[in-house]
């Protein structure tokens, strides 16, 4: 329970109805989109301005009391679960967009944002905003931020760090930071903004955000193919950019996938097949024609079993189904669903999937996998059920061999997900204690008492690292 | 002068000939690109190999003794000079390119290789690594990753920051740190990669750096626009970009550099003009020849008064002579040469120029300004005479007006220079103190005893924002 004088000073900072510590409002906080995670916070805090952000943060540090932020917790690390209670700040009252600015090519929004209402604003301006993470309809701009969302577009236009050029935001002793501007280079220091991208929340609380955004491209197409061969699928990936051609969208579906989504989506794909790419390309019309019969003459070469071109949006959207509906294809076959996000180098894809595959039959779990496979970024998705320990002790040895081998391979244990509590334990196995070193320290020189998010991307143990039987 | 028993573990380490301590070695490596800046090193060292700097910082750090690494030191911020002496360690040995991995498009590089040679291996095999700062025939990619050095091409392509994928350093106690990878993607933890580029070498020691590389445009087309109203060329800039078009590069001259440039590269510049635009778009032939043409009209629209397209490449060189030879030509005025790097947003870019202007005439001082119209990255450059100590306290006088200028535009104090010395008395109007706080919590977070790089980025006192005359 929050020590009832710093409750009311709280209250009285917000008003009575944006704070909250009923039951209600703290079971409802005390999850996020991961599964198997959960923790009561002891209250609950809407606040509507920077300035009110700032005076909560005095009252919580000065009582040592843990905050973590939340947009809409769709995150799949358990980033914005209270693993150490205290107060949850939602940060939907401060949903604004600012400003689009039309002559810089910014855009200055407030973190409550949805990050796919601000896409739709953008665009209705004539203006793209790339980061399409799959919860885009139901994260927000801030969320995006502390976990550096990527999404199907990453290949061409990269992630969320891409597109921040400047931030506002409180530290934990209630101090305002304000980092870079509508300036398209700045070197005054060190980089904060990009340093704050990407945090999970650790660091400081993001309360403003100006953003760059491009002009749009001018059309688009889209495109499958498939493979009984996963290696054929594996090969075009690398040949599309040796090719040195840059898709927008290159993404993979394997067999254990393609086999559900057929189902779930009623797609009629040939089950048959190891594997399912799925190609888009934007631009000038001229270059997205060219681009498009050049990775046709490449996905034929690699030996391709069938190749579908959309002719029109609406086939596009239908061929799009396949990849977008995997994650709730796979989502109804079991009670719980584990979606992971290891990455390797693009040219390691097909390794990375034969070895999830074969970590999968040896721990008898089923895992089926799908990702942005230009950017090697993979998403093995467990299918199992939280109640049944025994299996779920399996499925998280098999994870823990799935990050051994994607950092085997040159790799990292998430791509676009971010630590959290799931991940934590793994973090040393990339970064090594060097890096472990100093992230603390980047930490402790933020956040001296570790009151922002504490319990995330910092493990009290590292796993030690399992030893991979292969063939 | 050094301890003599650190000196002698120091010779034992890379050998008798890469450690030097002789007046020759001291004096030639006591200055940089900063002109009035100078101080001594106690000793020189030139290691091959990563575990060489490794042994050399654990040495250094049992010692406590100050060090800076350079590459060329073509750097403009006082960057390299060992202010407070110790040991400059100098990275032209490490000078290997590693790879260039065609299947993921990346380059592992040590820090010692020259740019412009790097550039030009990577070209020979169709691909294109686009940061191209002015020193790249002498600067190596080490000193562009401390710098986060930017170029003709950031409009378009940003900066160092946006090419550094993975890193290999090391730290201050010896520690060798590995970020990143030939990924994509990665969020495993903080962004340690993009914190030490631009980190100016006071928080790690570069050793490795892996670099994106990207398919490079097929063609690009150069032309040039004359104004007599410089809002006229600053109103070009701001269309370009809201009419959706990204110019690989967009350079502005004032009249002054135009002056200058047009005698001293005999170009037949008309002297009356108020700017100059250099503009070049590259990119797929159709939306190239698409592009210049838009830009064509809408320089027509804003009344440039001359408007020259390049035929061929080799008119187009002669084009870009105007904007390459600025800095030679100004440099060949006046005995000192001073260039600065103060940064707007790019709305603000005619506001600037008229500033600065106005703040020269203010002090007596000639300042010619040129640079990245598109970023808003301005190069206000002083030519005077460092012997003439009252009229250099003019010139700095003159240049702390444009940084608050700057600032109050909305800018930076730095967009592609660093702070290094001569700024760091104007970091704080910048970033603010919560900023500084931060800043030097990282600082002694990577570096507790401050031996790497001491005296750059944080000054001891911070100068009093001068109060600006207007009109």
């Amino acid at each position: 329970m929050l020590n009832p004088d710093a409750a009311a000073r709280l209250r009285a900072i917000v008003g009575e109805r944006n704070f909250r510590d009923d039951k209600e409002a703290l079971v409802a906080h005390s999850y996020d989109g991961t599964p198997m995670l959960q923790s009561l916070p002891d209250g609950v805090i809407y606040p509507a301005s920077t300035e009110e952000v700032s005076a909560i943060m005095k009252v919580l540090s000065e009582y040592r009391i843990p905050l973590v932020t939340r947009g809409s917790g769709t995150n799949l690390c358990g980033g914005t679960v209270p693993a150490l209670g205290g107060v949850v700040m939602v940060m939907h009252r401060m949903n604004r967009i600012l400003e689009v600015d039309l002559e810089n090519l910014t855009a200055t929004v407030q973190p409550g944002i949805i990050t796919a209402e601000f896409i739709a604003h953008v665009e209705s301006l004539g203006l793209f905003y790339p980061p399409d993470p799959s919860s885009m309809r139901i994260s927000t701009i801030g969320g995006n931020i502390a976990e550096c969302s990527g999404g199907l577009r990453g290949l061409k236009y990269g992630t969320t760090k891409d597109y921040v050029i400047g931030l506002e935001a409180v530290l934990a002793d209630g101090r305002i930071l304000r980092t870079g501007g509508k300036l398209m280079k700045d070197v005054a220091g060190y980089d904060l903004t990009k340093l704050l991208v990407g945090s999970e929340g650790t660091l400081a609380i993001v309360t403003e955000a100006t953003l760059k955004l491009i002009p749009p491209p001018k059309t688009k197409k889209t495109m499958l193919a498939m493979y009984k061969d996963i290696y054929g699928a594996a090969r075009t990936v690398s040949s599309i950019i040796e090719g040195r051609i840059i898709p927008a969208t290159l993404e993979i579906l394997d067999n254990p996938t393609i086999r559900v989504v057929s189902d779930f989506a009623k797609l009629g794909l040939p089950e048959d097949m190891a594997a399912i790419l799925i190609i888009e390309q934007d631009g000038d019309p001229e270059a997205v024609e060219r681009d498009i019969a050049r990775i046709t003459e490449i996905c034929m070469k690699e030996r391709a079993d069938r190749i579908e071109v959309a002719a029109s949006r609406e086939e596009a959207e239908r061929l799009l189904t396949a990849r977008r509906s995997a994650f709730t294809a796979l989502a109804r076959l079991r009670p719980t669903t584990i979606l992971e996000d290891a990455t390797v180098p693009r040219s390691k894809i097909a390794d990375m999937v034969l070895r999830i595959n074969e970590i999968a039959r040896k721990h008898g779990v089923t895992i089926a996998t799908f990702g942005h496979a230009g950017d090697g970024n993979l998403h093995p998705t467990a299918t199992t059920d939280a109640r049944d320990k025994e299996e779920i002790h399996r499925v998280e040895l098999a994870f823990e061999e799935i990050f051994e081998a994607a950092i085997e391979l040159g790799g990292t244990i998430t791509g676009e997900h971010g630590v959290g509590v799931v991940k934590a334990p793994y973090l040393e196995w990339k970064v090594g204690e060097a890096g472990m070193a100093v992230m603390k320290g980047i930490k402790t020189a933020f956040d001296p008492h570790h009151l922002l998010n504490p319990g995330k991307v910092f493990a009290k143990e590292t796993r030690k690292r399992v030893v991979l039987q292969h063939g």
